[in-house]
């Protein structure tokens, strides 16, 4: 089995790094084979731009889309891209770090989501959620917040950190995968100390410990349910008697505004 | 009044570049001092990382909030930030154009947040929601996605793209904006027609028409309602008589797994 980790943070020392490292180690002792793409230490480019392409189905205009497919179609995707997207595919289990920033992910993961995420490879309209390429496959997300858990929560005035990363999530789904429920980890770099409590274990400590027996127990984490392709009519909206999940694809209008 | 505009995407000729003509064009004949940040054809750098700090609050380990807040109090913000974020606090009204990638903002959008919401400058605790910097200050995000209009609504198989978004408007609400109801144009690059209707208008040129009538109309544009920083307690948490006014600060935990 293949587990491949995702790393989002500029600092190698940081909380997140510290949790790449359990993740490394203890997939590695629990019997996987780990490669790791640490993004900033790989220079990553997150934009996805004519400059990555050699080869061009349009020479005129840049269309991402159109060029993703001519070229996995040509053999010709770019090399970074074409390597990472290789580790997405070969992997059974894929983890990712990376710290909330401004209610998303760090840009250097979203663009490793743009561009490595390629139609005509890692997707087309016929490969995709039930059909994804990833099916079988399970993802989890190791998400830091500096934000305390009260503020982060259902009612909390930052907003709740688990609707607010379901656009995270949602494209591992769109690609198959099984998305695992994300593990939240609060007050980083701010409310969680850092200083031991009377058992000698600081609050990061102890984030590292629950996150060791996540990793130790990733056969029995809740997958989260999402609506299933035969729950859609033609026109893609859910048939009258499917299930619905959530509130982002539900029965009825959710009021924003 | 200044308006300043930010485009988002690797193609000037795309129809993101040609709203943002509309945009400049509409908002300087309604008498707006007009200016563009096209973050692709500025080579915008979106990845926050220690290669930008020359002066460094610690020279060992990286701490984005941290260097930015120093710097801010320095005067040594970097360059390009420093312009950004001028322009962003100069403006009256900020305009956002971007296709929805990946159920989220190009990467060079979200690294434009991270770094040009730069802390010590543009927000700090004191100076965030109702006391957001941005305050009596409007945005409005104007957004296309492939996908069909009946595949991004509330029971769409894309997930309702009005949720979808929250997490990238309220980054706005948190430095202080009046976050307007932002233009949703889908099926762009598929559905949407390029041909002429009877009416001699495509279906571009409807969404172009539309969108000249949200932008001269901003006066009386729905206004996202958020809570009050007075909804909440010491803990931050809404108080039990306040408002909610979506799945996102709730007074029930939305179910999601």
């Amino acid at each position: 089995m293949k587990a491949h980790i995702v790393l989002a943070h500029p600092e190698k020392q940081s909380f997140n790094g510290r949790l790449t490292g359990v993740s490394e180690a203890t997939l590695g002792t629990n019997g996987f084979e780990v490669t790791v793409s640490d993004l900033y230490r790989m220079n990553f480019d997150p934009c996805e731009a004519e400059k990555h392409y050699t080869v061009r189905s349009d020479d005129a205009v840049f269309h991402a889309q159109t060029e993703q497919r001519f070229n996995a179609n040509n053999g010709s995707i770019p090399a970074d891209v074409s390597q990472e997207s290789d580790k997405l595919l070969n992997a059974d289990v894929l983890v990712i770090h990376f710290p909330l920033w401004w209610f998303g992910a760090p840009a250097i993961l979203k663009g490793w989501m743009d561009r490595v995420f390629i139609y005509g490879k890692v997707y087309k309209s016929q490969m995709r959620y039930d059909a994804g390429i990833c099916r079988g496959k399970k993802m989890i997300a190791c998400i830091t917040t500096g934000a305390s858990a009260d503020s982060c929560s259902f009612d909390g005035r930052e907003g709740d950190t688990r609707l607010v990363v379901w656009p995270l999530l949602f494209p591992f789904r769109y690609i198959g995968f099984d998305v695992l429920e994300p593990m939240i980890l609060h007050g980083i770099g701010g409310v969680a100390s850092i200083e031991a409590h009377e058992d000698g274990l600081s609050d990061l400590d102890r984030y590292e410990e629950s996150w060791r027996d996540v990793l130790s127990g990733l056969d029995t984490r809740i997958v989260i349910p999402f609506n299933a392709d035969s729950d859609f009519g033609e026109d893609k909206r859910l048939k009258p008697n499917a299930p619905s999940y959530s509130p982002f694809v539900s029965h009825q209008k959710t009021t924003l505004w």
